[in-house]
Order: C-alpha cells, then structure tokens, then sequence
C-alpha cells in the first residue's frame, strides 16, 4: 500500500485483467485465451473437479457449453500481493449457469466466487498458475430471457 | 495481451471509466455527462429501443425517472480490443429498476447485461460511439427500503 | 475527465484500491487493514450506526463476526471527484450477510449499497475519511453453502 506509482498500477491492472478474460474466455466460448492466461502447468481447482495443463483447461468452455446453456461471469474487487516473480491475491466473481427451461425463461445456478489465485511472470507476462474457487454461497433462481 | 505498458493500462482505465459514468449519468440523473461519453452521432440500443444524438441521449435519465422509482448500474468487467482511434470491447453490467411498492418495499427488475460497445478517440479523448445492451437473463424480486 | 494522463490514473487506481482492501478487511477479517486505509479521525455511518476512530474502526469485523457467519463485499464502479489534497466519490457495492441455517443452508441478507465517500490525503497516501452507506435495495435469500 506505497503512494501511486504507475509502474504498480500497470502491474496490478494487467493481473486484474486475468480475471476478466478468464471471464471471457468461458462466457464467449473463446478457449485460445485460457492458453495465453494460464502458464503451461496452471490448475484450475472447485468442488468437485480439479483441471491442469493447457489440454485439460481448454476443454473448460466446451464441458460449461454442455452443461449450461450460457454463463456469465462477472467479475469484481481483486487484492493481490506481490513477491518477485510470483504473486497472490484474492479475486471476487459473481458466476451464474443458464439452464434454458422454455423459450423465454430458464433456471439460473448463481455462485458468489471468492477466487484464491496464484500468478507466475514469465517472460515478462503475468499468468495464472492456480485457480482455486471459494463458492461462499449458491442459488436458484427462475430468470426470463428476453432475447430468447 | 503484452506486458505491462503504463501508457496502454491508462487508455484502458480511460476507457473503463467510460461504462462507470455511464451509470452515474443513468442513477444520479445526470444527462450532462452523457454529452461528455458519446460522440455526436453516439447510440445506445436495446431490447425494444433504439437512441441516437446527443438531443435523444441526454433524455434517458428523464425517461428512466418517469418509468422507475431509481435505478442501480453495477459496472463489472470489461475488455477492449484497440484499432488505431476506435475500440470495441464488452462490458458486464448488473442493472436494478426499482418501482416503489409501499413506504418501505419495492418490486425491482433485474437485468444482467453484457454490452457490446465500440469507442471512438476524438481530440485525444476516448468515447461511446456504439452501445448494444445484451440482456442475458432477468428476473423480478421483492426488495425492502431502509431509507424508505 | 480530460484525456488519458498515466499519473492521475495510478491515483485513482489508489483510491479504487481502498474500496477492495476495505471489503477483504471485512470478509477475511483482517481487522489491521483499516488502520491502514482510513485517516486517525475516520468515521462509517449507516442505517442506525455512525463508528468513528482507528479504536472503533477496527472492532467492526469482529461486530460482523458476531452477528453474521460470513459477509461477501463484491464492489463495483466508482467515480472520484478530486480537490487537492482532498477527494469524494461513490463506491457501488454488493454486501451480501450470511447466516447458516443448517450444515449446508443459509439466510443471506443482500444489500445494494451505494458508498457516499470522502478521501483525504496524508503523507503522501490516499484514506477514507468518511464512508456513508446508502442502502438502495435489500433482499433476503435461501442459499446452499457448497462447502459447508
């Protein structure tokens, strides 16, 4: 918690990017961006599942896809602490699964995520080394679709 | 997706606050800043409605004010791809539309919202040129009032 | 909102930054954290509380602890209006309060929070001095506690 330094700055905001296009990635069935965020060894752990290497974590998109209609992970506050080249930290998600049950209306899995991440730099670039969730708490609720 | 650059990171928040001022403008009925955030030829729309120019945008606020008791913009995340002065990205967006019900109790509507926005770079500034609301799933709650 | 200047950015960033340290020092209880982000004379007031001081400051998680079995502070957008060594803004919040019901059930009281906020700057630090919570909506909900 030093004074402003942009250098800082730059940093933090380039690991809270990691979220957002994990986020992206699983939302937008773009699997390609989960090789450039993890490192080669990243692991993705929750309940229930433990997923490792980039193989197994760009497989990730396609199990939600036939699992779930959609999600939509939004992503929130992030504090992460630094230590040469590795970094830990702590990132908030609201994570919900879409379950279509008619053509306007489906039953939606909300999970309140409390990520606990590790980061790698290599080569200059932040990474994911490891993913864990904290599901603080779950819930369904009936939604309506208005784009069908 | 390269290394941390100052430079870029501060284009990037530029940008993000665009989506946070936004909803204050939304909110806080504050059309003044929607003059600010869009280009001249700027447009927002959604499911049933499209607004174009300034004249159109800066009513929204009133519009929303006539339909809702108050409204809730939960700015999450975002992630913008750059091309010379324009910009596209997609920003995440849980919207609340309050109608009061009792002194103390209300019934509100719930969007999750990704919105498809493009930017435009004019006299050095960032701004809308473009936003498309998504609305992944709604749903309608009863909610309480502790301020009445 | 003038165009994109890489050292004002790292300052809002900082003062962004608080919002998240204050939600991890609620939700981890790490009650030293406040310490560090309001000033001596720091002051929280909501509905039917006003707490005032480093002593007071720091015995809230412990409040919490006492009346909740865990709380979740997802924070969201924030605009920040800056006068010299001074600053105020609004910080959009989830705060979700967790009370278990059963080994794997809970009672979650959500509150839609919009921070009224004021910053002073000392030594060189941004601080809160002064956090006002107004609560736009609240929701009680039944939830499934997946790891119990």
């Amino acid at each position: 918690m030093s004074a402003a330094d942009p250098a800082r700055f730059a940093e933090e905001w380039e690991i809270h990017r990691l979220g957002q296009l994990y986020a992206r990635a699983m939302d937008r069935n773009e699997p390609a961006i989960l090789g450039e965020i993890f490192s080669d060894d990243g692991m993705v752990e929750g309940p229930g599942f433990k997923i490792q290497g980039h193989t197994d974590l760009l497989g990730i998109p396609a199990m939600l896809k036939k699992q779930y209609s959609s999600t939509f992970h939004a992503v929130h506050n992030q504090t992460v602490t630094f230590d040469g080249d590795t970094a830990s930290g702590e990132t908030y998600c609201s994570a919900y699964h879409l379950t279509k049950t008619g053509e306007k209306t489906g039953s939606r899995l909300d999970w309140a995520i409390r990520y606990q991440d590790r980061f790698v730099r290599q080569n200059g670039r932040w990474r994911f080394s490891h993913r864990r969730l904290i599901v603080d708490s779950a819930q369904t609720v009936t939604v309506d679709l208005p784009h069908g």
